[in-house]
């Protein structure tokens, strides 16, 4: 009976695969307390809410979750997003902020799970990808401006990206200098060691795939060394460089959050779009990871995975976490079979959050802004808006009208014109059909434009072939087509419309049908059908239309032709 | 130079529709007198709104507009949207309310008029009927709840429609008497009328035409006879019974409001959803009157119509106006022939605002309410809902979803819920599509769903047909498909996409294929392509996929086969 729930990698669990799993969790460990500590200042949020979010939902994924590689916990862009969600309701870094950043967690996570439930996970693909790239490099570059202050040891406003970068301006000549000196200092190693570590590695001996992890944990590195510098130099006393300070150590108690109506009031929205944006970041992560290993995820499961995961945080005092893709990449490459690699780095956590959160005092957070920086400069994707541009204009430009509403509107802002956009590019797609007055190639029973072809003609047949579905959209383009056709010709009796390409008619579409096959009619002209396809059929044959139709609707142009010929 | 700015119905105006137009103007006046005033009510303003929304506007939309009898003015749901997007800004009755008003008016106005520069008219398809349906009655319901107070002569607190009933039942013990009675038998002898009096009056020898235009002018009888009452017995002082009071003779002065910053920032959402919905109920109405007349209209036009008369209605102390629906059939019907019949009914509109403004005083409230309640019942369509329900059901859920969002949500909630539903629905059809794998009819050149027909198959060969176009939303349905018609096979070595039905391919779907091509070849397995459309194909050639298959795209699934068979 308990035995049914436990997952099946738990079940089926061979010790061949612990080797990798441990090794793969511990370098995870050490990828994690940087970034949890970063994200969490990110979100404006007190350190220890990064390191317990690091713990709980990643046991609480393993349970239910569809990947086997998949690193749950703080990311970049759900940090952002918290932020945006609290700034307006409680003042930074208050216990009412960190009691908002649990709810938003909690609801973000049932959500996702009666998401989960309902079978919803089908959402995960409501995005376009050149939204989705959109959106992320907007968020990208949210952040990492946001972060500049950090590096110069500035204070600016909070608000837009425009009051950020005037506040960054005006405050330039009141910066840090030794702050200024460890930040830049952090950020010029990271982006060396990005962009040429695994490679100098590789060239003294070491193995390419031992390279480009150690490049991976360079943060940890600077983290080190940086802390290292400040408790030697004393130089939050002596030179004002703004520190994480101390953490309470031990690990969370659980608790659940008291809940008013007005929170939720506030809340339910931008726990939707942050559940949204999570799922859809998760699916596209652990989707790219599985299929290098031909392994499959399920929507569904992940919903569950990513919502028990939120609410796991939330328990925890936590806020909200999803699949992160860097993160997942090093477990992935460390060699993790199972999410059993997730629960050792989550041990690891614990032991750290238990005895050694004094050790994170001197770490000062310029260089943990630099981190977070040069982590999300990597998301900035040029390449899908290159790609779109050249292939499709319209999936280029929803990118570049997401990308600028994030930046210039907001985060939520620009996922609504993300959804909204991938939506309306669809339609719009569709709105304007291809259409085709057709006639017979001599001599086959091929049909072809007119306007391309030497075809024969039957006199008073107008034949219309329309290479779309037909629905609210488009079907006002059809009979405005149609009318016109019928008014431009003499002596029509007939109008045959070529449904080859119809997988769908809405009932917007069959009342204009009906409408035009009336009007038709009163003028003397038949309307006639050919190829429809089978489910289109089904569902017409329900009809008064179809009731009226049943004896010119024809299996083949070519029987539509010879029943006039004759 | 002058004259080429002047509308063509003008520059070709004929002396053989003069009668047809004067005559329509006047009957259409006689309906306008008691709508202007029940609208202007409705939507919370003084009764020389509505009057003045009724004279410049037609002059403004025969100018611009492409509709030879839609008749501008004043409507019930425009009447609706005003007083919810005022209501949280001004308090009703004051100077600030009307103004915000006319700004409303100007807004939607410069919208439409910009929308059509940038001829946006397909924006009018962009609902589907369902959704239209759903939006029209659900207002209706809201709009007649709303004017019971009026016919009980009770106060009821403004608020959303449960607010506004248990108003109601708490005021129904205070209910004015008087009121009720002439409220109730309005009702009555206006739903007597709209049911009966043309058949009537067709028995006691009138023309069917004649007979169905004096029906449509009961609620001008209806308006008299109560004035006619309550003047004699002095029944507002008498009985306390509402009326509209003094309203100021005189036509209006032409002015430009002063618009703030922050009005706009207020107004600029409703004033799009008015645009929005007027201009959609505009385009179908002048649509349906012009197809009986084998006239056309363009959507272009239209805006710069719609746009002008809710200028011109700006500039002249009106609110948001549209084309209606009721009033545009009575002037179609009366034998209106151009926009010329508009302006005769302006004019004399024109004359009743100078001169005859006096005779309103008498007028009660309850019968204006009256006259809302029944005009606004004929738009509950359940016509449309069953229709839907019986042929498609996520159309007919739509609609419950609109006219539902509209009645508890509100009437701006509802249309932005019904052009998502609209959207998604398009969406959600086409993310399952429908999937075949298909072998060759023995001896044809005809290939079909394996489960269906009895086929060859080529060994080692997938085919496999979709139906319907590539993209973003079911891109991942098709490589799980794929992936795991692979993993069920063994000696796999090619599988062929049949590509007929799929009229457009985007980036998403494009950045699968691709994936999906490394990762079958990865395998040793070829990716193939069948019977692409030209424009899919075109895009095809240009991108990088396109290139390492160009050998593997076949014209026909025919021609795919014979070269594995050899």
């Amino acid at each position: 009976m308990f035995k049914k729930l436990l997952p099946d990698w738990f079940k089926q669990y061979q010790s061949a695969w612990l080797t990798g799993d441990v090794i793969a969790g511990a370098i995870v460990t050490v990828m994690l307390i940087p970034q949890s500590l970063a994200y969490a200042m990110l979100a404006g949020l007190p350190p220890q809410a990064g390191l317990y979010a690091s713990l709980l939902p990643i046991f609480a994924y393993a349970l239910f979750g569809s990947s086997m590689t998949l690193a749950v916990g703080p990311v970049a862009i759900a940090s952002l997003m918290t932020s945006t969600a609290l700034a307006p309701l409680a003042s930074l870094g208050s216990v009412d902020y960190a009691a908002l950043a649990v709810i938003l967690a909690l609801l973000s996570g049932v959500m996702l799970f009666v998401f989960g439930l309902l079978r919803l996970g089908f959402l995960a693909y409501f995005l376009s990808h050149p939204v989705i790239s959109g959106f992320i490099s907007g968020s990208a570059v949210v952040i990492a401006i946001g972060q500049l202050k950090y590096i110069f040891g500035i204070q600016t406003p909070r608000g837009g990206i425009i009051t950020t970068l005037s506040g960054l301006l005006e405050g330039l000549p009141t910066l840090n200098v030794t702050t200024t000196l460890l930040g830049c200092g952090a950020l010029l190693f990271l982006f060396f060691a990005r962009r040429y570590l695994a490679s100098i590695l590789k060239q003294i001996g070491w193995s390419e795939k031992s390279a480009d992890l150690a490049a991976k944990l360079a943060p940890m590195l600077v983290v080190i060394v940086a802390t290292l510098i400040v408790n030697l130099g004393q130089l939050d006393q002596q030179a004002h460089v703004s520190v994480v300070g101390s953490v309470p150590a031990g690990l969370p108690s659980l608790s659940l959050p008291t809940i008013a109506w007005h929170d939720i009031r506030a809340l339910w929205l931008p726990a939707l779009l942050i559940s949204l944006v999570g799922f859809v970041e998760s699916v596209s992560v652990a989707q790219s990871l599985a299929l290098k290993r031909n392994q499959r995820i399920t929507p569904d499961k992940e919903l569950l995975g990513i919502g028990a995961a939120n609410i796991a945080s939330a328990l925890s005092g936590g806020y909200p976490v999803t699949g992160g893709f860097a993160r997942s990449v090093v477990n992935f490459s460390a060699g993790a079979n199972t999410p059993a690699a997730g629960v050792v780095s989550a041990i690891f956590m614990a032991v750290v959050v238990a005895v050694a959160t004094s050790w994170f005092y001197y770490l000062p957070h310029a260089v943990l802004a630099a981190t977070i920086i040069v982590a999300v400069i990597g998301l900035i994707d040029f390449k899908t808006l290159q790609q779109s541009w050249h292939y499709d204009r319209a999936d280029a430009i929803s990118l570049i009208l997401t990308f600028l509403g994030v930046i210039f509107l907001g985060v939520e802002e620009g996922i609504v014109i993300g959804v909204v956009l991938s939506l309306a590019v669809v339609v719009w797609r569709s709105s304007r059909p291809h259409m085709a007055v057709v006639g017979r190639v001599p001599g086959t029973e091929h049909f072809r434009n007119v306007d391309r072809f030497d075809v024969e003609l039957v006199n008073g047949l107008i034949a219309l072939r329309v290479d779309e579905s037909l629905y609210f959209a488009n079907a006002q383009v059809l009979e405005d087509k149609i009318e016109s056709l019928v008014a431009e010709s003499t002596g029509t009796h007939a109008v045959l419309l070529i449904m080859s390409a119809v997988n769908q008619l809405d009932s917007t579409a069959l009342g204009m049908l009906d409408e035009l096959e009336k009007n038709l009619q009163a003028k003397g002209i038949d309307l006639q059908f050919a190829e429809v396809k089978g489910p289109v059929l089904d569902r017409l044959h329900k009809t008064d239309l179809g009731q009226r139709m049943h004896d010119r609707i024809f299996l083949s142009t070519h029987q539509a032709f010879l029943s006039h010929s004759t």
